[in-house]
C-alpha cells in the first residue's frame, strides 16, 4: 500500500459545520478515488473564513504526506466564496484575472452581463489553470505548489461530480498509475460483533494486506463485513479478498454463526 | 459571536475516507450543537490508525481554540477500534481497565461471557469517566485535559445519537450557557446567484452579525437563502434575522426577482 498515491480533502462551507448540509461531496470524491486505487488519507472541514482556509491548507502542505489536495466549496460569486483568495494567501501568490477563466464564464451564457460578481470567479491565484465546469458558472482550478497538486472544486454537487469525472479523476489516475481496488462483502448472522472480533483478528493477521471492517447493522440485520485490498493487479486483489472471505466464512460457521450473503463487488 | 463555546470534531473510520459511509454522524452533532448556540469550528476525518488519531488530537489540543473536542468511532470490540488507545497516547496517559465501564458492559447483558473483545471496551485512558450507552455495548468516554473537555462517542449512529442526547449535549450546554440560534429561510426565484451576490453583500454589511449563505438549487427551484444568527437573547436573534429578511426581500423585488417562501425556522 506504501506507494499508493495519497490525497487529502478540504471541504469548505459553514453549512457543513452548522449541520445544514450532509457532506456527500466528500463521500463521492472518496469513493471515486478509492475504487481507482487512490488512498484518501485525511479530510478536513472548515468554515468560510480566510484564516481557516489558509491555516488548514498550510498545515496539509507542511505535512507533505499527500501529492494531491482537493478543496470543495467557495468558488461562487458571493462575498463568502473565498477559497481562491485563501489558496493564494496560503501559497504567497497574487490573485489576478485569468483570461481563460473569464472566457469560460462568458462562454456559459454570452448574454449575461459580466458584473463584478461574475468576474470575481475568474480571479485565480497566479500560475493556476482553470478547469472547465460543464454544469455551472464557476471554473474549477488546478495548480501545483512544489511537489503537490492542488485542485479546487465548486461545492454544488452536480458541478463537483461533473468536473471530477471530466478533469480531476483522469489527472489523478494518470499520476497514480494502475492500482486495483477490490471489495468483498459478507453478511454474518447469529454472532455479536464482540464474538466476531477475534475471528477478524485471526484472518487479518494471516493476510494483513486485506483490511477487514465490521459494520454492525442491528440484531435483525446482522453484521456486514467489508474486506478491501488495493494491489497493482486485479487478479491478485481478487484472489486475496476471496481467500480471506473463505477463512472468515469457515470460522463463522465453526462459531455457530451463519452467512446470508457473500459477494465480491464490481466497483467499476 | 466571540464568546460562544467552540467545539471541534474528529471522525474516525476508514469507511468515511473510502466513500463507503456518508458522515451523517458529523451532521447530526453539528446540527444539535448549532441550534444550542454552540459553534462547531472545524472537523477532521481520519483513518483507523493510531498515528492519525494521535497526530490530529494533539494538533487540535495545541491550537487551544476549542474548549470541547468530540471524537466519533473506534470504541467497539474489533482490533481496529483504537480511539481510546490513541487518546491515551496523545495525552501521555496510561490505559487501564475501568471498573465502572466494565459494569456498564456487564449490565447490558449479564449472560454474555466477558471475552477479551468485550473487556477491551472497558479499557479507558486514566482519569476518564465512562458515559452510559443506552443503545449499545461500548460506553462513551469523557475526560478533561487541562482546559479542554474531550468526549469519545461510538460510531454506530443510533448509539451516538442516544449518548449525545442523554449525556453530551446537556454537559456542553451547561458549559456554554444560554445562546439562541435563529435561522431565517428565503427562497428566491428569477435571479442568478451572481445577481444576488451584491444584494447579500449590502445587507450583510449593514448587519454583519447575521450570516447570509446562498444555496443555489438549480434553475427550476431557485436559490435558498439561509440567514443565521446566535445571540444571548432569542428575541434579539429573531429580530435581527427578521430585519435582514426584510431588506433582502425588498432588494430582490427591486431587482425583478421574486420570493416564493419566507419563514423563520423553529429549531427546537
Amino acid at each position: 500500500m506504501v506507494d499508493q498515491t495519497g490525497v487529502e480533502i478540504i471541504s469548505i462551507g459553514n453549512e457543513l459545520l452548522n449541520g445544514r448540509t450532509v457532506n456527500t461531496n466528500l463521500t463521492l470524491i472518496c469513493k471515486k478515488l478509492t475504487i481507482s486505487g487512490v488512498n484518501v488519507l485525511r479530510a478536513y472541514t472548515v468554515r468560510d473564513e480566510l484564516k481557516e482556509i489558509v491555516d488548514v491548507l498550510r498545515f496539509v502542505l507542511e505535512q507533505k504526506t499527500s501529492s494531491w489536495i482537493i478543496t470543495s466549496g467557495g468558488l461562487g460569486p458571493t462575498h463568502d466564496d473565498i477559497t481562491l483568495q485563501g489558496v493564494a494567501l496560503a501559497l504567497g501568490r497574487k490573485i489576478s484575472l485569468n483570461e481563460k477563466a473569464l472566457e469560460m464564464i462568458r462562454g456559459r451564457n454570452a448574454e449575461l452581463i459580466l458584473t463584478d460578481a461574475r468576474r470575481k470567479m475568474a480571479f485565480l491565484p497566479e500560475g493556476a489553470t482553470p478547469l472547465k465546469n460543464p454544469v455551472g458558472m464557476a471554473p474549477a482550478v488546478y495548480l501545483r505548489e512544489s511537489e503537490t497538486n492542488i485542485i479546487c472544486l465548486p461545492g454544488v454537487p452536480q458541478e463537483l461530480e461533473a468536473i471530477a469525472e471530466e478533469s480531476v479523476l483522469p489527472m489523478i489516475k494518470r499520476d497514480a498509475g494502475d492500482f486495483f481496488f477490490v471489495e468483498g462483502i459478507l453478511w454474518v448472522q447469529g454472532l455479536l460483533e464482540a464474538d466476531l472480533a477475534p475471528i477478524i483478528l485471526e484472518v487479518f493477521r494471516e493476510r494483513p494486506e486485506v483490511y477487514i471492517k465490521s459494520h454492525p447493522k442491528g440484531e435483525e440485520f446482522g453484521i456486514e463485513l467489508s474486506l478491501t485490498v488495493t494491489t497493482r493487479h486485479p487478479d491478485s486483489s481478487r484472489e486475496l479478498v476471496s481467500k480471506s472471505l473463505d477463512e472468515i466464512s469457515t470460522r463463522v460457521l465453526q462459531a455457530s454463526g451463519s452467512i446470508s450473503s457473500r459477494r465480491i463487488v464490481n466497483h467499476k
